[in-house]
């Protein structure tokens, strides 16, 4: 089993925002679909055994975390707009602080990052960690931020956190994942 | 400089799809915006040393090409809305036979595959070929398929192509750009 998550700084926390102006309104809910994407397609199928958290960090409600779970979605379409609608319709259900299903393989719960490191042992994906090629095993749960640094506090929270870098060159959260599951891919399948 | 090029075999040839359904009226348009998105961005930067052309292939009147570059493209952010934004734009002039801007760094022409690889060494990513860590130098140029396997009549024109794969499993052709920027960004950095 494969996670990621991904935090959105400002990403909306209630379904408001205009699934035409995923970027302005939805606080860049766009990077966060384009994240979802990447962990959960497979050219013409899902990675079954994958999730994809998005801690969502934006106003009203902060902080909220929507999960995927690669294995039970089943409307999702790899557009933008589709991951977009789905969140949207994650966010508009009352929640508490378990994950409560809004649609199959889509659920949302108050709650943030401390909570979710409390669930797994993430690693960091960060330009400056060692090459993620070189290294001897790697982690089940990764961690990315959007377009934005992690906070001060967000930091201090990661200080014990494995690092990993994906390539010489700082990428979108959404590429990175990319980078990722193929190195976890060619492992796996004894291509190294 | 390095090349990608994407064969949208039923990208909408007219600039009449709608923004709110790039994958329906567009023609999987919402494919070919994900390969922009790949084949230009960097963190917060554009790759200046890459073009992206879009093969459209689809109606009202086939095949038209959208050339992106790199180096002069300004109005571009990362979502699909955008890039279908500006291919919407692009294919709502009137062109000829040679590239025609529509805006900066985007151009449109008539002509299709056959000419673009009179211009171009392309290899092709696939599968089934050896794989792209493995191969002692790179070409400048690739060439991907969009959800759709290239049709018998592209087949006999790839025919003496190079052929190079990104991995174990069939991916999504901007997944397939990210690993081959990835391999490229390691060996210029000598990451290898």
């Amino acid at each position: 089993m494969t996670s990621f998550a991904v935090i959105g700084h400002i990403a909306r926390t209630d379904g408001t925002f205009s699934l035409n102006d995923l970027p302005g309104t939805g606080g860049r809910m766009d990077v966060l679909c384009r994240c979802v994407n990447s962990s959960l397609f497979l050219s013409h199928d899902l990675r079954s055994d994958t999730d994809c958290y998005l801690v969502l960090c934006g106003e009203p409600s902060p902080p909220k975390t929507v999960r995927f779970l690669g294995s039970d979605v089943r409307s999702l379409s790899p557009d933008e707009r589709s991951a977009g609608a789905l969140i949207k319709k994650a966010l508009s259900i009352p929640v508490g602080s378990e994950f409560r299903d809004a649609t199959s393989g889509i659920s949302v719960r108050k709650g943030g990052l401390a909570r979710l490191m409390s669930e797994h042992a993430f690693a960091v994906l960060d330009e400056k960690g060692p090459d993620v090629r070189q290294a001897e095993t790697l982690p089940e749960a990764f961690l990315l931020s959007d377009h934005l640094n992690f906070t001060t506090e967000e930091e201090s929270l990661l200080a014990a956190c494995p690092r990993y870098s994906v390539g010489p060159v700082c990428l979108h959260a959404n590429h990175a994942i990319t980078l990722v599951h193929n190195e976890l891919d060619r492992r796996r399948c004894k291509w190294n």
